[in-house]
C-alpha cells in the first residue's frame, strides 16, 4: 500500500495564499491592514530565527509587522508596560511574546496581560478556557495546524480513536481538548498518553490516529501502531550527522521509513506540522482583525 | 472479593468539618466570614432545592449565604447588573449562578461577567483554562469532589488508566484537564469515550478507573470492566419504581449490583459523587475568600 504523505509545504502555502486573498480584499473594502506584534526577549538565536520569519511571513501576505525586543537585563513590568500600550492601540490585532523566556522574567504575568481578544498564539487562560468549553477563538498554531491539514488531506476524523503522546500546555492538551469536542471535523474518542503511562504502545496500537509530540527522537516504531492509521508528527528534534556541514540534521519523533508503506498517511518532519504554524497565527492574526473590528 | 465503597456522606461530612474549622479559624484570627451569593432564576422545582440546599450548607459552617432571585421575565441585563454589584461587594467571595437558565437568559454572558476570583464554580473560561493549564484555582465541584474521594478512599490514580465516558464541560472536559496533569494525585493516562465512540467497553475492559458521566441508567455494566478496577458513578437517573411513593428511585450510570465483588472500589447512587459537590463548593468558597484577602 502506498502512503499519503500530507504535505505540510504545500498546505501552508495554499492557506497562505487564501488569507493574503482574504487581507487584500479586507485593505480594499474597509482600509483595514492586520497588523502583528511580535515581541522578542533575550538574544537566543532559535528565538530570533522564528521572530524573523513570522513577521517576513505576514509582510509576505500583505499585514503589517513590528518587532519589540527587550535585552534579558529588563524587567517583567518593562514587557507588561508595552503589552498594555499594544492592547490600547487600535492598529495593533495580534501579539505574541516569543517562547521561551529568559529565566528571570514572569511567563504568567507577561501572557496574562495580554488583552484575550488579541493573543494569537491562544495561551491566555480566557482563550485556552474557550477551547476546552467547544466555542474556540485563538486555537493555538500546532494543534489548529493539525485539525487544517487533517481537513485538506481529506481525512475524516470523526468517531474516529485519536491517542496523543505528550501532555504539553501548546499541543498535547490543547489538541485533545480541540478533537474531543462535538463539532464537525473534530468529535475524536481521545486519549492522552506520557512519560508516567505505562506501555504507550498498547495505546498506539489501537489508535486510529496517532498525534507524536513528545520530544524524542524517533520514538514512534511501525511495531507501535495499527495498520492503516495516519500518524501526525510533530516532533522536531536534532541528531547527530556528520555527513551534514552542520553537524546534524532534524528528525521527528516518528521513525518515519518504517512506517511507509503501512499506513494510511503520514506528515514528514521536516516539512510537515512546522510549516503549518506560522500560517496559522496568521490566520488568528487575519480573525482577530475581524472580531475587533466587529465589534 | 470485597468490594471497598466509597461513601460519599462520611467524606462529605469530613470536608465540611474541616472547612468549618478553618471558617471558624478565619473569624476568630481575622475577623473574616465568607459569603457565598448564589443566584436562582426561574422557578425549577429541582434548581429551588438545590439553591436551598447550597445555602443552608454554607450556614451550618458558619459561612454567610445570600441567595438573590430573578424571575424568568427579567433580563440577562438585569441578572449581570446585580453580579457587577457582587463582584465589587468586598464581603461577597463566592458567586455562582444556579444552572441550567430559563432559555431566554444568555448563559455566556452571565457567566462571563463573573469576577473569576469569585466564580466558585469554576465555570468561567479563565478558570477552566487554569485548570487546563495544570494551574487550578477553582476546580469545577464535580471533578473536585472525585479528586478528594479517590484521596480520601486512599486510591493511588498516578500511572493509572482512567476511562471518562461523557464530555459535559462541567464532569467529562475538565476530569480530564485535571487528573492528566502532572501532579501528585493526578498524573494519569486519560481516555474520553462520548456519543461518538465506537466501542466503548473496548477502553473501559482495559481501565484502571472508570468514571461514568453519561447520563444513562445501569449503562455501565461489569461485563464492560477489569477486574479490581475502581468505579465512579457520576450520574443521577430517574427510573419508573412503584413501590415508591414518588413512582420512581434514583440510580447511576452503573450497573451496581453486578459490580459489587468484582471491582476493587466503587462509588454507590445516592450517597457517592453527589453529597461530595456541595462540600467542593463551600471549599471553593473558603479559598476564594483566602485568595481575596491575601492580595
Amino acid at each position: 500500500m502506498k502512503s499519503q504523505i500530507i504535505d505540510g509545504k504545500v498546505i501552508s502555502a495554499q492557506v497562505r495564499s487564501e488569507i493574503s486573498v482574504d487581507v487584500s480584499k479586507l485593505k480594499n473594502d474597509y482600509n483595514i491592514i492586520p497588523k502583528l506584534a511580535v515581541i522578542l526577549i533575550g538574544d537566543d538565536a532559535s528565538s530570533q530565527v522564528y521572530v524573523r520569519n513570522k513577521q517576513k511571513s505576514a509582510l509576505s501576505i500583505g499585514m503589517y509587522a513590528e518587532d519589540y525586543k527587550f535585552s534579558s537585563s529588563d524587567t517583567t513590568e518593562s514587557v507588561i508596560n508595552l503589552i498594555k500600550d499594544l492592547n490600547n492601540d487600535p492598529y495593533t490585532n495580534g501579539i505574541l511574546v516569543q517562547l521561551p523566556l529568559p529565566e528571570n522574567f514572569n511567563k504568567e504575568k507577561i501572557i496574562y496581560s495580554i488583552d484575550p481578544l488579541k493573543d494569537v498564539d491562544g495561551l491566555h487562560p480566557f482563550n485556552v478556557g474557550l477551547v476546552s468549553l467547544g466555542q474556540p477563538r485563538f486555537i493555538p498554531a500546532t494543534p489548529f495546524g493539525i485539525s487544517e491539514m487533517l481537513n485538506r488531506a481529506n481525512i475524516n476524523v470523526e468517531g474516529s480513536n485519536i491517542v496523543i503522546i505528550g501532555r504539553s500546555n501548546i499541543v498535547g492538551i490543547p489538541l485533545g481538548n480541540l478533537f474531543v469536542q462535538k463539532m464537525k471535523n473534530f468529535n475524536s474518542t481521545i486519549t492522552i498518553c506520557h512519560s508516567r503511562t505505562k506501555n504507550i504502545s498498547e495505546y498506539t496500537k489501537n489508535a486510529d490516529i496517532v498525534m507524536a509530540a513528545i520530544g524524542r527522537a524517533n520514538f514512534l516504531t511501525v511495531d507501535m501502531v495499527k495498520k492503516n492509521s495516519v500518524i501526525i508528527d510533530v516532533g522536531i528534534n536534532r541528531v547527530e550527522d556528520n555527513s551534514k556541514k552542520s553537524g546534524f540534521r532534524l528528525v521527528g519523533d516518528v521513525d518515519y521509513e518504517s512506517m511507509i508503506g503501512f499506513v494510511k498517511a503520514i506528515t514528514p518532519v521536516p516539512g510537515g506540522v512546522g510549516p503549518m504554524t506560522i500560517a496559522m497565527l496568521l490566520k488568528n492574526t487575519y480573525n482577530a482583525t475581524i472580531i475587533q473590528n466587529r465589534k
